[in-house]
């Protein structure tokens, strides 16, 4: 029988999915109708991005399964019309890209390599960096991104703390969790790594209060969510030197309007939101995967826990 | 008995040494007399740095090794007076930060990140780079240093090729080796990295004919030896836009002068000769550990071959 598989999503992501979607669900053995238009009571999964014009789920009747094209569902899963399950997109592509990011900047700031990117103009001003079994980098947030991005660092010999709200298990890294752990974990950070889902919990999590709680001159790394950093408080520890350097990938608006004072601070580096993007072929392998399992009577993987938000 | 090691390296490198080699041989269980002076006849192990002023081996007629503080031995090996066993540092902490170098600047390089450090300027100039699968990177050199840096790079998901004189495998590595190795490993390098030691056949091997070789704006990373680049070969190549960048620590004259054009060079990176040094620690036991063994009649280890030079 033929599967009706919405794309809910804008125009461009349908021209970067369509072929490699219908590829990944015919390799699945899925006999799929793949579209942008469905009457609503005939859909049963919509492969779906928050930023689409389907906002309310109540025409699709017998929808089986909400696919999110994205990693973050902070847009979506506080929707109340939203009564079927939802799955996050956990893609090999977002997880190595992330990594890629969050490694090369680390060992950016360990290196202190943007003095010589700027240009040291003659000068053979010779700092030998510590090693990385000296530096302590500190990751909040171990889901899937974070603890492949802890991993990879502990591998490259660096010191490593990860926090997360619940106990964590992970090789070759100081694991904390809870409150205690967090300001633990935030008063080593010689580099802090945000890469925690955004919650009513963890919003505004740096505020003036749990900044004051790094060593001074920490180096902050944002490629989680923008509104995790309490923007304007992050601008004054910037200024007083209690933060040295912040380099931020996302921000509550984006893009990032051009006379936001993040472009232009002299300690602040932007990066526009490419730390990590889903890759479409690899991306349509795990759809295709959560449709063949709902159609064999088995259970989705990456559901989203509704109560957490993630 | 006491062992009489002479330690023949500039000042301040007797300043950083003094402690943590006295230790090392305490631990070692090597009674040792350290001394920067020894009448030259009573001297039965020499701690050296090829900077040093002793250039002359002839005086030293029971000397049962040479033991070099640095990874580089060019300064030494074709010295004829040296009729003693000499040996190569190889340092965790020289491997390590080399290492640390390698991959830090590899990914900077595969991020674009300094358009990001020189900042867009209020421009959302969103360019997400591809994952480190498809980044062909090739290390020519595969020794302590180039294995190393080598196996991190593939840890971490690059395509790598590395290249060496004679045979060699490598886990995640594709191993070539000889001539036609040579230009098969130049013709796929997007990132190249140069980590081969300074020998009558490796001077120069960067010339105008090989820098051809490349894919049109490859990357240059020379954390090995200056002379293995001809320099004005390079800037005709950086000229041209044959090579895309170049991220050089090492030089044929250092310090840098402050008129070399490498400084001003808008495709090159200067780092100060920092990709990897010695840590006093961690080689002051590597020494210990070869005067130990020649008073238990083992054998030295990390020997140069004074035929191939390294």
């Amino acid at each position: 029988m033929t599967v009706n598989i919405l794309f809910a999503a804008k125009p461009d992501s349908w021209a970067a999915y369509e072929t490699p979607l219908k590829t990944a669900l015919r390799d699945a053995g899925v006999f799929a109708d793949l579209r942008t238009d469905f009457a609503p009571d005939e859909v049963d999964y919509i492969v779906y991005a928050p930023n689409s014009t389907v906002q309310d789920f109540t025409p699709y009747t017998r929808c089986k399964a909400v696919l999110n094209l994205w990693a973050g569902v902070e847009n979506v899963v506080g929707n109340t019309t939203l009564t079927q399950p939802l799955a996050r997109m956990v893609d090999h592509g977002l997880t190595q890209g992330m990594m890629e990011w969050v490694t090369g900047h680390v060992l950016r700031h360990h290196l202190g390599m943007d003095a010589h990117i700027h240009g040291l103009k003659g000068r053979w001003d010779k700092h030998v960096p510590p090693l990385a079994e000296d530096r302590a980098v500190t990751i909040l947030g171990l889901g899937a991104l974070g603890s492949a991005c802890a991993t990879a660092l502990a591998g490259l010999g660096f010191d490593v703390t990860g926090w997360s709200r619940s106990p964590r298990d992970l090789a070759g890294v100081r694991c904390l969790h809870g409150d205690a752990g967090l300001a633990q974990a935030l008063s080593s950070a010689q580099i802090l790594v945000l890469l925690l889902p955004l919650t009513g919990a963890t919003e505004n999590l740096l505020d003036a209060a749990n900044l004051a709680r790094l060593p001074r001159g920490a180096v902050i790394l944002n490629p989680g969510r923008g509104a995790l950093i309490d923007d304007d408080a992050l601008l004054a520890a910037l200024d007083s030197g209690q933060v040295g350097h912040a380099t931020l990938d996302v921000f509550r608006v984006e893009p990032l309007p051009a006379d936001h004072p993040f472009w232009a601070h002299p300690s602040v580096t932007v990066t526009p939101h490419i730390a990590s993007e889903t890759r479409p072929a690899s991306a349509s392998r795990v759809i295709a995967e959560n449709v063949r399992r709902g159609e064999a009577g088995a259970p989705f993987v990456h559901l989203v826990d509704r109560k957490l938000g993630y």
